[in-house]
């Protein structure tokens, strides 16, 4: 007859994110690690369970039970603390983060360690085209061609076609990372982007150019997770984990009700902001989960900040760090990086020192409560977190 | 502030296991889900949450994000339930079933599908050595030409030499998983075996023969959990999740304290049974992961029901159906089968079928308690449940 517990964000630490060619996947997880345990003040030793984050560790390293080849790897399996992977493609970070909260909730757990990771530079070419088939439905999306641009792709025509939207405002989106990942020193690129470089791109997937679709990245994140009851016992500061909310679409982008609309994000907003008690109004950011800037413009109506088709009108002003709802300061997908698994956690982390003041020259000026969206593939899950102060 | 729940399995659904060469993946994760939910008698809509194990689907199938391929394949997309696959390589049953007993104690949902499934003839020669390869440290044991079964000979030769051990003994312990397995009806094996037939069969790693080594099985097994809220207020009868433990040991085999121990067996354990508030005495069958016969004997000693090098003294008698300590009435990973991710659900599913009754010809007279042990690979991850009557 135990009490549930509230469950808090007390420390972050990140690799940089990039193409880190001469780095492994354990030894990337371990520096996040590291940094995290590092940033929150605890002992290593304290950590009772490590929840690792990954999509396609088996496929790219031919390596499967990776929370245990890290857990070993960071010199804590003489502590015997277990480890457990969650998937969910590259929802697979908003994943593990969920379930991290639910086993603190339980009364089992007071401090665990929640890390993201991939290391996507081990493979390229066809492999690497292969290894993006498997977050779509195999059977019936990558099997006759499609890959994750190319269904991006299809989505953004017929979006344009229906509102009347301009490809300006998706580059609009990338745009708003750039600039945000410029002030994020782990973000993949700090360059600033102009208009005329983000329309005038290399298509990759017409009307989708390069400027529009998210890097091939490597890095880790990391975030430590604690009761209420471990916080003020060792008298530790942290973000709250107001609420959490997950749900799911078809697989396949062609069994949707409409291929626009992203029903499992709306699903898990409205849960997640039910259970924080939080509204639309209350939230100071939102990260996206911006694989490709026609997501950016549909996250923003599915999570309800517009009318379906009306986002055009956020991606000039609002959406900017001195908006009125900022999108992606820490560079989001498009900029800062897209490691697969390990998004979840990035937002996480970006969160995190927002809520606590520690962002940096990204440091928003008043922060009630963040919204995170992290969604796998085209859409099929979607996890929402709302983090904030009490 | 509301109050922790009991847990409970309330129904429980199996594929056949075997080598189900025009089976799908996802074909038979539903079948399996169905027969559980048309077992407990429950409706579909009332499950909230899919927890998937698997461990190789990204290797093998090229498919990742396989919850939500099974949620969407079982007709429940449209409800929008959502899915997320718990990985620890052969020890991911356990930990999904461990995570989905979390998430009912945290208070966040009431009725649980959890479902293993492995489907693992869709690859053969070096792709499958390659595959059985990820589930060991790639780095440190796969590179250099390891495999598990080199592993787990390594392991029985330096037992066998230290405690005086005959191969008769190992022979003994697959004898009793074929004699189980002839009354299952879900069994890959049926068959019975001679002392003669398993000593004398083709030599896989010397000393394991092949009757020493699980097979290679395409499979699915599902069982569904429920709050003591949700089977009171809906009259259902179930088995409940007394206790659960995890633990970790390094992930390399040359790093153990002892090759022949298995360290994270005994904490998860000690951990389970404490939680449960049993002993051993009350334990009524043990299901092993006895991937190699030679981890049936090291299982037996580190669970705690023989000293170190004595486990050969008990496979003659007491491991029989109607001995003093039963093992593997489901015919064990020998012989029922060994389709990775998904063993801890099918143990789950034995371990139900005994509690409540339902074992048909496998039935035990009197059960108290049933204790579960699924492990990751050499043993790098341990999860343990006991499963009993309130």
């Amino acid at each position: 007859m135990r009490i549930l517990r509230d469950v808090y964000i007390i420390g972050a630490g990140e690799t940089r994110y990039g193409e880190l060619w001469e780095r492994s996947l354990r030894e990337l997880a371990v520096e996040a690690g590291l940094r995290a345990i590092e940033n929150a003040g605890v002992y290593s030793r304290d950590v009772e369970i490590l929840y690792g984050s990954n999509s396609l560790a088996g496929i790219i390293n031919g390596q499967e039970n990776i929370g245990s080849l890290i857990s070993d790897f960071a010199g804590i399996a003489h502590n015997n603390i277990p480890a457990v992977r969650v998937e969910a493609s590259s929802a697979s970070g908003g994943a593990a983060l969920r379930e991290a909260y639910l086993a603190i909730k339980s009364g089992e757990y007071d401090l665990i360690m929640v890390g993201g990771v991939e290391k996507m530079t081990d493979i390229y070419g066809n492999e690497l085209l292969n290894m993006m088939g498997s977050i779509l439905d195999r059977e019936w999306e990558s099997f006759f061609g499609a890959t994750p641009a190319a269904m991006a792709a299809i989505v953004a025509r017929k979006y344009m076609k229906d509102f009347n939207v301009e490809k300006e405002a998706l580059s609009m989106m990338s745009i708003n990372d750039h600039e945000n990942a410029s002030k994020n020193p782990m973000a993949q690129y700090k360059n600033k982007l102009t208009l005329k470089q983000a329309m005038g791109a290399t298509n990759v997937a017409e009307p989708l150019t390069l400027m529009d679709c998210s890097p091939i990245t490597d890095g880790a994140s990391a975030i430590l997770l604690a009761s209420d009851r471990y916080m003020k016992k060792n008298k530790l500061e942290g973000a709250m984990v107001l609420g959490s909310g997950i749900s799911q679409d078809y697989f396949a982008v062609h069994n949707r009700e409409s291929i626009y609309t992203l029903n499992s994000a709306k699903i898990a907003a409205r849960e997640a902001l039910k259970k924080a008690g939080k509204k639309l109004d209350d939230i100071s950011l939102v990260e996206l989960h911006d694989s490709y800037s026609i997501y950016g413009l549909l996250e923003l109506e599915d999570l309800g900040f517009a009318e379906k088709g009306k986002a055009k009108h956020l991606v000039y002003e609002d959406i900017k760090a001195g908006g009125r709802i900022p999108v992606n300061t820490s560079g989001g997908l498009k900029a800062k990086g897209y490691p697969l698994g390990a998004v979840g956690i990035s937002q996480a982390v970006e969160a995190y020192e927002q809520v606590m003041g520690k962002a940096g020259q990204r440091q928003l000026k008043s922060v009630d409560s963040v919204l995170l969206h992290n969604m796998a593939g085209t859409g099929s899950t979607s996890v929402v977190h709302v983090i904030g102060g009490e």
